[in-house]
């Protein structure tokens, strides 16, 4: 079949909307219509030539929501009209990973997702007889697109998908990083830096939990707004400090140190700072931030012999078939707020304002839908 | 009174036995007649001149065992004649510390123990009316020596107390950090770094709670033997591995990575190495050797994204006043080695022989006695 998508032939280079070829899904496989998908920093990441794994041409969006139109055979979880959000980290409940019962990191396809291909080595996109490579086992950025049904996380029928295509990413990296990697308890006192579309996430999850002090750190004065509306109970600006030293400040303002720090930007000497302001004894650091290729984190190892824990998260810890459905009914519930965030929606063909919009730090997220 | 004490003038230099003066116990404190000593790499640490917050003249030594002698007023909890175990971690059961139920890092009298003195803020020991300070607040190198009620542990009466001196520090360090601090559960690959007096203690630790595969590194290959005895199954000697990686070389054998690793040298690239070779999304790594002043460890931030997790220990996690009666009891009961770490005894007067055979790699512990 042909599908509309928006291509990126080359890094560094804006994405083009063409008509793909899609070939139809094969075992194990379901073909998903896009309605909705989020554009997020990590697509950014690669388009801008930063991801040293990169991989062109390639569709890219890992963000999306949709509606199955037809299955491969061998499918038991799914049907045609359910609605989905595809996960860029599937959950086949039958690796060493998924049976692990500690961590969300499935591996039972990763290696062919690295690749830009689905598990049979192939791609199911082309462009005039040439391969267009799969991004992170989604590609949401096309309105029809083919993923392994461990790949799907199965939603309610009622739930709107240009809001819900966000918990595909960053919603549920944020409050999942809170929940399911840091474990935060009520009472505690969390510091989020960066209070972009994962940080404000975060702040929320800390909120959801009944976390004591939430003090969110940006540059960007008019966050903290936002920050408050999410829960954020303190707001610290760096650049106001004058000679003070951040970690000082923060470590003062929490009485101690933070019990949790959460890096949401990917700058590693915010993720130093974001340890050493944790509480002696006991405050944990989680990365979520992607650091640029090649850049180290660093500290005294006697930050981590009194106490002090270095962790990290990717999609929160989340364990997407069984997670996702369950944060969509908290969306549904106004348990949290997703609208807020959703700063921009254009249709498909506008994709590369979305990016413009990222640039200038105008958006919190833009969704793109067909 | 006067008692008999091993002290060390000045950086750098050997240790001198002094007839010094030692005051009675004040409010809050006990008189111990201390009956035996391990000596530490700690006390080593800070003999050398490494530890840039030594302070000399000072009376070492924090690996003791011995019996009360006489209580100062508002003792509670201890007599004249209990046998006890003195605590350079106390437990005070009532700071932030005590009652997070996180941490074993009591701050009770933390700023004073650093200063080399009581919590009033004097020293007990003098030499010719000169102040001799406190080392860790514990100063076991004495005969008699004076401590806060909250820094010794109440033991039984029938243990030796050349044996179990060592759980002062070294037994408990190691196996602490595989019950406390890591919480090793039975069926887990444990990767241990540096077999020597904590190494091997983390090496029976890991036996205890019924490990998998107990990989032991050392470049030493008499360690070896010693090793398989406390329960070690598998020994690597990064010498004998030729152009292949230390850490790939681990991650082979253990079938993807340690469930959980130790560094027990001290050294920041053994470290990395330690966390580098935990499994993909849930290794974790334990740092309980000290660094040099100002050394720095580091990795990619992916590493942690991936879910290891990097954390450290001091004192195994243990509450001392809670685990330490335990592990004496483990060790009358035969559930843990001791005997076979302490390979030689001397009488106090023969100390420097002590950190001699420590520098010859000849001693997994030395302990003296009085």
């Amino acid at each position: 079949m042909k599908t509309k998508a928006a291509v990126c032939f080359e890094a560094g280079k804006n994405l083009e909307i063409e008509e793909v070829d899609l070939e139809g899904p094969k075992f194990g496989e379901v073909l998903v219509e896009i309605k909705a998908s989020g554009v997020c920093h990590t697509d950014e990441f690669t388009r801008s030539g930063g991801d040293p794994e990169g991989l062109f041409p390639v569709i890219f969006g890992h963000e999306g929501a949709g509606v199955v139109v037809d299955v491969g055979p061998g499918i038991v979880s799914l049907k045609k009209g359910d609605h989905v959000i595809p996960l860029y980290t599937p959950e086949c409940r039958q690796c060493k990973s998924c049976l692990s019962g500690k961590t969300n990191l499935c591996t039972a396809i990763r290696s062919t997702q690295g690749q830009g291909v689905m598990p049979d080595g192939t791609s199911r996109f082309s462009l005039k007889g040439k391969k267009v490579h799969h991004y992170m086992g989604c590609s949401t950025f096309s309105n029809y697109t083919v993923l392994p049904e461990i790949a799907l996380a199965k939603i309610r029928p009622d739930a709107p998908f240009d809001k819900v295509c966000y918990i595909g990413c960053g919603v549920t990296t944020g409050i999942g990083a809170v929940i399911n990697t840091a474990k935060v308890e009520a009472g505690a006192n969390v510091v989020v830096f960066g209070l972009g579309g994962i940080g404000l996430n975060v702040v929320q999850g800390a909120r959801l939990v009944g976390a004591n002090m939430i003090v969110g750190v940006d540059l960007n004065p008019e966050r903290e707004a936002l920050g408050r509306k999410f829960g954020m109970t303190h707001f610290v600006n760096p650049s106001t400090l004058g000679s003070k030293d951040l970690v000082a400040h923060l470590v003062e303002l929490t009485d101690g140190g933070a019990d949790y720090s959460f890096e949401c930007v990917g700058n590693t000497k915010l993720m130093r700072q974001a340890l050493e302001c944790c509480h002696r004894g006991w405050g944990k650091s989680v990365i979520i931030g992607v650091a640029g290729a090649g850049q180290e984190i660093s500290t005294r190892p006697f930050q981590l012999v009194t106490g002090r824990h270095w962790m990290g998260t990717a999609f929160g810890g989340a364990k997407g078939r069984r997670d996702v459905p369950k944060i969509v009914d908290w969306y549904m519930d106004k348990k949290i707020d997703i609208d807020s965030l959703i700063t921009h929606v254009m249709p498909v063909e506008k994709i590369n304002d979305a990016f413009d919009l990222m640039h200038k730090g105008e958006s919190i997220r833009s969704v793109v839908t067909f």
